[in-house]
């Protein structure tokens, strides 16, 4: 994924060695909210992964049980980093303990079993019934352990017609609505760009195992989670499910525009778009204004939000006349001043640069290795998230089998 | 928003008067997760409303405090079904209880710090500072109250450079680098088709709060909570994160295929698109032979992965020459046969029919009113989510007034 940038970057390369007296408003020595949990993390690929770096993150044990003798599938998968660590295994694994265990190795199963039996949550991602098929279905899991939290991540969950198919992310965000809702009136159905229906999947397993741990702290009652790609990706969608399930009509793509406010929407400049939101005629006139053309307010096409919306064409070709010519950056500093919601479309790699993410340490260092921070930031707790790097393959692996054998 | 369809529907309505019947794996007698928590909801629009209702679908009380006389601003955006009241409205309200309380009015304000005494919760979404205007800051909450956990979810974070700014998904959307992330290489960069930021924010509050919560039974301590939009639509991120953080590139818009597998991408039918992952050698043989095409397989272009992904739009090509024959639904039982994972890109409205859906309770009918259900599936709990309509403006004053005075 090696690819020529396609916009020019537009914010300078962080001072990393800094980074720390950056994100002071974190401090790294408070306790963790989920401190004193321990996880068992049975999980590959993403979506588990995901859920389980999060209770990492929030300060609870979390080790990671790998098959040997090669690991998670996404150890080898790319992109790799110079030491030839996979950046796909770290961005999902990142202050996890590593061991490897051979589930048909009767010691091995023994010690799994030793180290449930110690644990507050075990979280999986098989394929629904391949835990019973090893010996350690999440019903009889809770019933030997019944604070235990054991949740289970699936592409259709487990039980329901589809629940033995295969699950991928594109096929997901095909049939949950999501791509289809996504793109322009005149273009196809597209991808959103990332492994959302992985990634949300994991965080509303996290969410599940987290409300569940509340439950068991003031009942003593554990419980099985059981989270899917397809209800998780189906409850994202908001206009589609309003016009879906409230109206039995079936919504189309709009492109990057608001259905009923305009100008909300992205639109060119001589280098890249950037996103306005004008969402009354207040802040109409004075957008108006900032691009030179006070004649808007009253040309009889623009003058009302409805006007507007009903004539979106025309108004997005004369703002595009004014914001071809010039870069985004001036227009985005003079809406900025007057007032107006605006942002530039960045590249990831400018995100990553923004002083804003730099400060609430959503991008850090640990380990020496850039990873992202956690968007969960407390009071109380401690929020910078893990503090080191994900482990090589059984990593801690001698050191677990001492503790729990 | 009343748009033609764009694709012929794919699957019948469903037959809701037995919806009960279909969705029985969720046990609606039994006690709710967070059942004896009290929120009080302080906020507006769609990302707090959101966080909040998630909250009252896992059970807890939560009273949604609106400003006289209108309401949260929702009520008054469409769409509206036939009694007038707003589905967008619904979607983020579903299970919560209304009073209305004026600030500015020395008795609302007091009853309002007397609800706040008695609650587990409070979340907010104002801009940042306008709690401490107001003269409840959270911080100053916590500290009167030590048990209480105070969510503030906003566009940038309570604190750094931005966090004054104003924020719609669609800015943060620019921001984030999901925009630039979404789309065709030759097309624009292109907004996700829901508003995705407000709606993980919400998610990533609730995540917190929990996450708070588990704290508190754990060491009494509450704490405020801080979360922002662009931190949560960040970590949306997969592939792009892994460039730009691993290796300072800068990813670009590669449209609904995957980077390093082929065929795993989008194809055309007579009909509509099909979602197809085909991720080793063993599926495209399965595949190619479903296709009526079994020299695919030894064509020089198309023997490894690797082949096919250098060649990939020749693959498509080869591949939606056989498609674009006959109808998504042709295709689809073909490769789900043999095995292949496989997908049709469905539209919301055929997406809430699906028996999967209906069958996880993921549509379901409160008060006589279709809404999505809840995706954390427990075994111990009530996973049904909340069993009321959200509520008329002021509903519940005279009651909650009553009960709190």
């Amino acid at each position: 994924m090696s690819i020529p940038p396609v916009t020019p970057e537009v914010a300078p390369e962080p001072d990393y060695e800094n980074l720390e007296a950056k994100n002071a408003h974190l401090d790294r020595s408070k306790p963790y909210p989920l401190e004193g949990l321990l996880v068992v993390d049975l999980t590959r690929v993403l979506s588990g992964p995901t859920c389980a770096r999060m209770l990492a993150d929030a300060g609870a044990r979390v080790i990671h049980v790998e098959r040997p003798p090669k690991g998670d599938d996404t150890r080898a998968m790319g992109p790799y980093v110079e030491d030839g660590s996979s950046e796909y295994f770290r961005l999902a694994n990142v202050g996890k303990e590593s061991i490897t265990l051979d589930f048909t190795d009767a010691d091995d199963f023994a010690f799994l079993k030793k180290l449930i039996a110690k644990a507050d949550v075990v979280v999986e991602n098989f394929r629904p019934g391949v835990m019973a098929k090893l010996g350690i279905a999440p019903e009889t899991l809770v019933q030997e352990n019944p604070r235990l939290i054991v949740a289970s991540i699936s592409g259709f969950g487990q039980y329901g017609p589809m629940s033995s198919q295969a699950a991928y992310d594109t096929i997901i965000q095909a049939l949950s609505g999501v791509m289809a809702s996504t793109g322009f009136p005149d273009g196809p159905a597209t991808r959103v760009g990332t492994s959302l229906s992985d990634i949300i999947a994991g965080i509303f397993g996290y969410s599940s195992i987290v409300t569940a741990l509340v439950a068991r702290e003031r009942t003593g009652k554990g419980s099985t989670v059981d989270v899917s790609m397809l209800d998780s990706t189906f409850v994202l969608l908001e206009h589609g499910l309003m016009d879906a399930l409230g109206l039995h009509e079936r919504p189309t793509r709009i492109g990057n525009r608001h259905p009923f406010m305009y100008p909300f929407d992205t639109f060119e400049a001589k280098d890249q778009p950037l996103a306005v939101c004008v969402g009354n005629d207040h802040l109409w006139k004075v957008f108006s204004e900032a691009l030179g053309h006070p004649e808007w307010v009253t040309d009889e096409r623009f003058v009302t939000n409805s006007d507007r919306a009903t004539n979106w064409a025309d108004v997005k070709a004369a703002i595009e006349s004014v914001t071809t010519t010039d870069v985004a950056e001036v227009w985005r500093d003079a809406l900025e001043t007057a007032g107006v919601p605006v942002g530039i479309v960045l590249n990831v790699d400018d995100t990553r640069r923004l002083p804003q993410i730099i400060e609430r340490g959503m991008v850090k260092v640990v380990d020496g290795r850039e990873v992202p921070g956690s968007p969960m930031k407390f009071g109380t707790w401690n929020s910078y998230g893990a503090q080191h790097d994900a482990p090589t393959l059984n990593q801690h692996g001698e050191a677990i089998r001492a503790e729990f054998a």
